[in-house]
């Protein structure tokens, strides 16, 4: 599907305050004049408190932790599908069939999750393959990748561009459900094999959406 | 459907602390056993928060806002389910057949939400009808019905029983989304039609349901 | 959703003979060519009989009688859809969800009822309200509001305008399953909240719809 | 699935007055306590109507024509699905697959058709070899099988016994929607295919399944 | 459905290598453009191979055996699928209902099958009544229809053109899951009903859907 | 869900010839009269073929080809399931909120495959997950666990015993659709993060099931 872009936030952007939603909100109705939209919403400050309540009324089953990740997400989702209908596919798309079932009809689909076990970020390039795009616009929670997590070491060092294989090397860190860190390791393995490009923004700088479309970098570029 | 218990709960819970939840989580793990139950969730914080945003980033359809509030009771409903499973039916029911459909199978089945334009209340009431059911539990926000709202005016006099046709008179609040008084004309209307009791009894005093079981009065009676 | 009609069609059009309802098809027809149609229709003497049926056997639940009276007004629905395909969705729709994911790609929804506990006209201000549209136009048994029951009062006096306040007032009148009077207090609710005016024209004048839209007013208009 | 009886009614039951509807609901309970039911209605009067009104209206679809019978088969079972809730499926049951789905779960479902170009015969036929139970009752409109149409020669020859490939030569009628003959071809050829055996006995004499039940033959076996 | 096609292919298309079904998929691709396809696939040797695994598992089911064809009939029309998507609809539609609801929406639909007891002709034809198309194109494992099955009788004479009457005539065989000759009884009789015409032609001469789209006939015509 | 197996079955038993698959067949009924199963089947020869024919007609997104590995999978699931109804649920299972529904009211489930990505053992593991079960029974294409491929490398040496961590280690061959190794580092994820332990033993030898069930290791056990 050309011109189609998958674009993925973090969750944080529900945490802020609703000003810059709003924003996001007016560059997906200007976007969705020219391109189709498949925006994935990560679960954010929501999924935390309630995969916390979830555990302390003695959940441990990682199924029921993800999937509260996942529906938490799937709010957030439905909140700017509440501002974009009749652009926005009425409801968050539950699964890739689904997503392919509407995307002819619709100029812009919002998802939460998929399943169990994965990240916004597998999520995300799981639609970027099963729509054919080679490109995903990742709002992630930093402006570009370094060699550590930069929350945690201030001399962690900025890459402009790094290959899916050099970040792999990085990546070791454990994924625990609601705690993901930049990217996990199944996203790059689904980037890796269908050559999808990563384009890591930060999600405070909403705009940076129109540099990338004129084909420059504002954070960092994960190439296959 | 015989020895089936409709409890109603408000949001309000859902804002407190992990530890009154996982009380009601033990209640509806004991009673299972013996009863089945349809529980109703309210959205409570989360409603109003994700409301509230959606009114700053410009949705002013009652639809779109009641449905926001609808999907939040949903996570509050799937945060019960998560911890009640495999009792309970593994997904918030949507609608009154699904209802109907599931219960032959399933100890617990747990909804957020039917329609827009419908209180919590409401939604408890036509489940019961749809049970035929003839009392519906409502774990409130307040102990007891007052001829005033309580929360507003601390002369408000309390009502150990009151009939649905003089409750009905002192119901002339506005219902706004997300912001329902104790219940609704509608609810009374379902109730009134179907001859349903409802028991109302303090959220934060989860163990209530006991003494109504045993044919006691916690709070007020509203009889047809 | 600009340029969508909103329209209510009581179910006593289907009591009649086929060249009333074959009318309508052709004014449907006609006018999905510059509008989207959203289409509600009563059960009519359909529903009643098989209302009464219910009763006879034994059914007492007002949920499973007023499902039967959905379910007669989905039958008529279905007739007209069988005319109106391509331009139709092929199936009464279900629910306001359902609406809203197929209003997109087809000119003309049809719907019978949404859930129990309603009446039509309730039904046709939920669907005005989902899909943002500010009128619904109302095909009643009656060519205009009086303020008492013309069927049952000869000196009832008709209002060509009247506010939705002051109608709620005049409806004091009991709603039972299948028996609604000219409009509940339900809609008008709806009809308050979301700022929708309804026009009243007679059902067995069908042409009336095209004064309408050039602004006159063949009936009552009922405004917020 | 042994111990389930599949039990085919004529449209004309719904025709008659609700009393001899009452008689089939009391049967159906009494059974359902030792059987499993696969209860097949048939449109009757409902649909010739809305079959007559369609074809008024336009409606020239073989398609379209058969769907509306198989929507008012559908009504008939609601009806009777109303009074047998929640022993039965609380819906028409839509296909095959859903049948088999649902039949571990329920004791009674009952389905109005399935797909266009299949009369209530053949579709009882259908439920049967789906469920592998080699017996169908067919409540019919005529006491027994004979050499002509009773309806139409008064010196129709009965039978108490015939075997399908006999009856098969006898069906050289046309059928058309909605104006089915005793059985079609098509039912035929699928109670051949699995041995099938069908027990004709009049729809006005309800009691007559427990002769059968008994193994007597109160109308007509047509055996494989 | 003006400019509509209802296509038919032989499962045997599958037998063979993926060269012939890539000229298939070119074919489909440039027609599309003008016209609007459904393509009825059969099972082919897959059916007949899971068929034989299943009697010899001890399924003598003519349910399962038949669901095992129409499944294996969907793995073949999921194939297709694959290489016409975002142009067809991204699943095998199961039933008429679908087919309806997505062909406003598609430019192809795919089909494997519909109910037990149904060749893929009959599929065909029950599809081409739906959507109100009066021709069904028949890639046969036959270049022509013949008075006897040519693959067993040398001396079968072909036919140009031929009436269903008469063609119905010749077909006495007994229709067994997976192995049905050339069109079965069943497919005659809704060809006859709603004045369909087949147009046989051999599967291994794709281009001959070009000579039928400018009027000629490059195998068999059967009319009604 | 306690005394529940979740039990994968590569799908080269479905490139064997039946008995095999009957024998499977026998055990699975034998057991579920004392256990729950919940079944994982791959894809197998059928997929390999269907998937090199997309390739062939131009199919290259991951996407599809995995989609018709999971449909192939399904097909071999559909196999099962139709010797084993009405034990088993009668449609292969397609995501593991549909499995959780289902598996109050069924003794056996059969899954083919969830999403794009996935080998059929993580599959196993997120069913395993979603069921609360510690333990999966994998019947893979060799006996034992070794410390390189038996099947290109003779010298392999055999693990009666290994941690995840030591496999994670071994297991750094390129995962692509179809031809997955013995088991893939996203299946290793779920196990250790739910501390499932895998029991490996050779799909040719299904009566290992009872050792195992016994406490005894026919093959390896993967341990968390």
């Amino acid at each position: 599907m050309s011109n189609t872009l998958v674009i993925k936030i973090t969750g944080k952007l529900f945490d802020t305050n609703a000003s810059l939603i709003k924003k996001y909100v007016e560059i997906f109705k200007d976007l969705s004049g020219k391109y189709k939209l498949a925006i994935i919403t990560g679960g954010g400050g929501l999924a935390r408190k309630y995969i916390g309540y979830a555990r302390e009324i003695g959940v441990s089953s990682n199924y029921w932790l993800d999937m509260i990740g996942i529906r938490s997400a799937q709010l957030n989702a439905y909140l700017l599908i509440s501002s974009l209908y009749p652009k926005a596919y009425p409801e968050p798309v539950n699964n890739l069939e689904e997503l392919l079932r509407i995307m002819n009809n619709y100029e812009i689909a919002v998802l939460g999750g998929l399943i169990p076990g994965q990240s916004t970020s597998s999520v995300a390039l799981e639609v970027a393959e099963a729509l054919g795009v080679s490109k995903v616009i990742d709002y992630s929670a930093i402006d570009k990748v370094y060699d550590k997590d930069p929350l945690k070491y201030p001399d962690a060092k900025p890459y402009d561009k790094i290959s899916i294989a050099k970040l792999r090397e990085i990546l070791r860190q454990k994924q625990l459900p609601g705690e993901y860190a930049l990217i996990d390791l199944r996203a790059l393995d689904i980037a890796e094999r269908s050559k999808i490009t990563i384009i890591i923004t930060h999600y405070k700088k909403p705009n940076t959406i129109y540099d990338i479309l004129r084909g420059e970098n504002p954070g960092t570029i994960i190439y296959p």
